[in-house]
């Protein structure tokens, strides 16, 4: 069977502060179909450990779940800035921790979105200074241990979950 | 630190196909704070395993990334419908088989959605029929062995991750 569409015009619009892509696409039976696609950048996510094996966690306010979550530190990829760069910052800023970062490899954030999720692990992070947080960031730094955490990936109140296993089987831990 | 957000109003807009919800929040410093979130349902997917521990892919062309890739069967869950119905029907319609289907947990899709993914594992999968594709659907189905499977993961050209891992999990095969 081919499988193949072919994309026959793409339009670039907004929604609020989001941006969508309208893209038709010819399907392999000749038809024609219209998809609005999220048009998402690169995310980046890390899985951060002490020298005891404790999870650096951002606990924070999430608007789309609304409430209070135990997550892993991450954030958009800025322009002009790698994953790695991002990565790192967003670590310090959101934890005041830093570390050993290593990248562990990407996924995709959804079918419909461009978006990729860039997935690091850090190694014997440690505290070197106190959070620099944006204006809109209100976030409380815990220590999870890796134990719990393991757990915490199938309790349904993380969206972060790739970047936990990624990171756990990248690191020989699963 | 007080880290709860709360709600002072809800607008439900269209963009496109898309829904989005403009919430305005009031932050714990007392500034309000607008987020466009997006509006998306409950989907549903299934790690499927035959008697012999082979994986059943639905290869398909995707929007999103604008590729072929080797994805698990799954798909929105219906006015309706109960997560459970859903993956069942989306396992037979796009591939055919079906199995003993068990309830894995939920993640969360973003931190800026409203989304759930709801994570399911079929064993002992069996082809009982022809697959029974929507018009927009265009799949090819496959038998991935489950080593194969794992480091497939990590390789960057899958949306399902963390049914996979979280699915691998359940079974004791992590």
């Amino acid at each position: 069977m081919n499988l193949e569409w072919k994309k026959i015009s793409e339009e670039s619009l907004k929604a609020g502060y989001r941006k969508y892509l309208k893209r038709i696409f010819l399907m392999p039976d000749g038809r024609t179909e219209v998809y609005d696609v999220k048009d998402e950048g690169k995310v980046c996510c890390v899985l951060a450990l002490t020298k005891k094996n404790e999870v650096v966690i951002a606990k924070q306010y999430r608007p789309g779940p609304e409430k209070v979550l135990f997550e892993l530190p991450g954030g958009l990829v800025d322009t002009g800035e790698t994953p790695e760069e991002a990565i790192k910052r967003e670590l310090l800023e959101e934890t005041g921790y830093t570390g050993n970062i290593e990248f562990v490899g990407t996924s995709l954030r959804c079918a419909y979105s461009t978006g990729i999720r860039y997935h690091f692990i850090a190694r014997d992070c440690e505290k070197i200074q106190e959070p620099q947080l944006e204006e809109n960031e209100f976030i409380e730094v815990e220590l999870m241990p890796i134990e719990e955490f393991r757990k915490h990936l199938s309790s349904g109140n993380l969206s972060d979950v790739a970047t936990g296993y990624m990171g756990l089987e990248y690191l020989g831990l699963l």
